[in-house]
């Protein structure tokens, strides 16, 4: 058993990663750190990790890898020393998102360890699979950037659209972690929707690094929007982008795209090309993504619809995911469970 | 008092319409009719209803206004006899939206009664208060529609965008009525978003009907594509469209933009340009639009998020408001009182 | 107009008397105070009563009555110099709803102003109408309280049960209030149920007391457990007591029990009897108490459950029916408004 | 492996099942019917089965052992021919829970097969281990007779309560089916809470069976309550008796009460004694049932909360518990894993 070590437990998604490692059969998780919890019993911070045995501790203690679940900026520097010890580390934070540094700083600031930004590996399984294995430095992607990008690259790649592109997202609150805030209040945000970010989110930029290394054309010109919605987890994201004039999808154009996306994802198996609109829902709890591609002839657009679980897919169980790869485990080793319905 | 009497009172749309009538000062609800509940009390089809003290009947009684709350085709067929008297006639279905009966046909079938298309008015006050105070026949527009053209007609309007707009709709469920259906089902709508209507959705073309007539420039060329929220009532959409190159909004776009939608709405009670980005919440129950624009600076993008309470500003207190402005009382008469909150 | 001021308008409870009475056709919100907003516009704290155009002072200006919606100790503190003046106070706090030291101590500890409990009252009118229309101090009852005291009332005025009960509360969040807190993140309540103040709850001595001076039997022995449920407002209250051997309510036992019910709140107009058992939804927004008796004729208990909206009938609303009673005006003034329904 | 079939897998508990079964590591689910549904896709039906890659068929395949999901009396009839050839079977319906005749009838009306109600055993295990693992028939108890049961069954086997008791449950609306009904519709039951079931509710028999069976005394006289509640899945029950004169709690009465409930289930690996009132959202997805039980020392009266997941451990997950017992497997085989949270 490879033994984990989880820093920042005491999250949403540091918890998440620890539901997720519990069921996974070649990876002991081993020790949990969390500051304001240190010394706790787990079970008394999150009653449904109680099982799990463990106490939250100032510092991990030995293990062979190790996941952060620690904001941007803490997280880079909790992860500097397992770094240059050599361990492979898998960052949920947005710290090794980003290749370059210009990117990085106007949405976040100083970086605490810009000379990593070079091998560290964006952990999207799907678009890098290959050198997210060979890498010891990991950063698992935003939840939204998650859903987008998966939703338009087999678009992008295959040229079929112009660089003008629409990501409108809708999450469950969850997404804002474990946080007090008006805002995320249950009488204020029940049975209300509203957009955030409207001046500009940090996960745009992964997106457009993503998805703009997929072709050659003009980067895209992404208008990216999310949207609280009231439910606890799920993001639905709803793409737009006009078809390119010379983009030939032939008579059946919805048919045509199916295929392209099929192709596109033959061996990813966490992606799944669905022939009916997908409702988060039918993701919760599990590490897929659900994608409805399809055309609207009349304005000649490609429309996505992308739905997958924030705190799985969209982060913890991505995670772990981008582990087993870097462990040279079966890629979907601790993540077969299916949703929870309904 | 004006008589008013409500034809199918035993939907959402019909039952909203009793409310607001309840309170109103000038008017009175002295009829009501409903299929299936014809002879019982409307206190037990709804027990909120119940201090109105109506019985649900097969015929409307004498009444000197007709409100109609039944699904198209059916609407326009129940309500001939009053439109030959000349009684005037609010329509809360979709017959009498659309000008055009090329327009309606693709959409709805056949149109019961035709000629009378041309001598409707399309009921969105802020569009078009005089014509509706001068006429006999108005149609309510639907509630996607109503949020996403008062978002966007300012901005049309002045010439500031490209005919490519994308409308993506959050609403509550109570948009889909009464009518029971798995999609509508507490255990699979709750905790899930979904996008419907993807092939197309009928509220499309009253949106390219009236934005259309509002420049020269080519028609609108709109995607729009509504999800499902797991709320009650609301609508919050969001519209996205390219700046056009040369609508120069100056050094402070933002503030340009607001002040031209301010001055657009300058006599409009009801439409409120707010200064955060708003939810569905702080509309609950009363009859506000509030519109937030603004511009993606990075994608050169209008965007607008607009949000109204689907069976008040997107129904029946539209429908109260265009009814005020027909039988010559104040335009806010019945509907003055304030969203409920939280 | 009788001009009114509400103290700390900037919690849920103070907004939502702020809305009725915005509606109230006698009475003119002119002044509200709020400690933490002081001299922001209203609009900017609640963007829904942004139409009363009033601005959040330190102090009220010149009124004819008021409102307070502190928290208890800091409210009786407020009302004071108000009391002393002779002006007409409504206290939707707990400071006066106990007219014993005694009682009040153990839950609340020191009281700021014990020498007015004698002559505050208990603001439920449905059980003291003449001594509120004549008091200048009365108390609004705590939401529970009103809920069960409505529920239980004419059952142990006519003696019918053991003076054992058992009171269960189901409760909306918005009773927490605006704090933040844990368990009213959207988060960590949604989706979920359970039960607090299992050690006691203040609003069981509220409930003891007005029972208790029901009947000549021994007090009651209640036990009173509230359950946080995730929706945002409403309360739902099922009360069990056994029935006395010597109640006798003939054959129909079910039938008598509601008539009993029916006779007891003839003349209370927010107190409907009704014969399906009531949904808290049934009282969205507005100031009816619903309820529903009836006999479990198996084990010899009775079942009453009891439904209302915990902003408005349990606080308010009921307030704003107290005030009406204290200032001559008709009890149902401004209280007109039916539920929101869906 | 072993073979298992469902019965009725297209309803929420014979999902519920399926999904529980696919992460099974000793029992292989080979086969699914549903009545309406025969001949698609397992992964049509519910796409978050779509990875069992099953159809759904008419009659059951070869297996070794039978689930039914039916509804009552149709599951008695489609189980006779497995129980006849003495397949080991796990019934999810009520036909096999109520030990005699006289108690079933007037609840279900007649019986499909009386002779086997006799060898028949009530699947909760924490009371009935050793009998259900040497049956071939047994009866998965309904999901509020199993909250109930867990938390009152200690303090009726020592004698420590009056044969008095309310049972007030609050149940997720999964608990409904997913057949279509106004009181499930989204609009309906979002943000409202009501009783049902005040005439008389069909797990009661359950609840009156197997408590009264662990005391000499009288047998108990409940009075059951269910509300539902608006979430989707779990249940809290909230128990009431009164102590007895000679129950001799000691100094530190609550201290006692948790000491006598954690010696109960000392080898029951499902049942948590917990030392926070628990919400139903710790038990999201598990088979976990967390009691709180304590003592209203002002009444003298016992309380118990009760919270689990209505379709794991109150059905579908008490059943994979069951059938483990019955093969001969670890009790908690394929039950691991931990809860959803948040």
């Amino acid at each position: 058993m490879v033994r984990v070590g989880i820093i920042n437990v005491t999250g949403y998604m540091g918890a998440e990663a620890a539901r997720l490692l519990h069921g996974h059969p070649e990876v002991e998780l081993t020790s949990v750190t969390g500051r304001s919890a240190a010394g706790q019993p787990l079970g008394e911070v999150f009653p449904h990790l109680g099982p799990l045995g463990l106490t939250v501790e100032e510092e991990l203690g030995e293990v062979d890898a190790v996941v952060s679940a620690l904001p941007h900026s803490a997280s880079a520097q909790a992860l500097l020393p397992y770094i240059e010890r050599g361990l492979p580390v898998l960052d949920l934070s947005a710290d090794f998102r980003l290749r370059r540094l210009e990117d990085y700083e106007p949405w976040y600031g100083a970086h605490p360890a810009p000379h990593l930004l070079a091998e560290a590996v964006f952990g999207l399984p799907e678009l890098h699979r290959e050198e997210i294995a060979r890498s010891k430095l990991v950063a698992g992607p935003g939840c939204h950037a998650t859903a987008a990008i998966l939703a338009l690259a087999p678009a992008v790649r295959h040229g079929l659209i112009e660089p003008d592109m629409v990501v409108d997202s809708k999450t469950g609150i969850s997404g804002a972690g474990r946080s007090l805030g008006l805002s995320y209040h249950f009488s204020e945000a029940n049975e209300g929707v509203s957009a955030y970010g409207l001046s500009g989110h940090r996960q745009l930029p992964e997106m457009t690094q993503e998805l703009g290394a997929l072709w050659e054309a003009p980067a895209p010109r992404i208008t990216f929007v999310p949207h609280l919605i009231p439910m606890t987890r799920g993001i639905l994201v709803t793409c737009y982008a006009s078809l390119r004039q010379d983009a030939d999808l032939g008579k059946d154009a919805v048919a045509r795209l199916r295929e392209l996306y099929c192709d596109f994802y033959r061996d990813s198996p966490f992606v799944r090309i669905v022939d009916q609109p997908p409702s988060t829902k039918q993701t919760l709890g599990c590490n897929d993504c659900l994608l409805y591609p399809t055309v609207d002839g009349r304005a000649g657009r490609l429309i996505v619809v992308s739905v997958l679980d924030n705190l799985v897919k969209g982060g913890a169980g991505q995670g772990v995911q981008c582990l087993n790869l870097m462990l040279g485990l079966p890629e979907t080793a601790g993540l077969s469970g299916l949703a929870l319905y309904p």
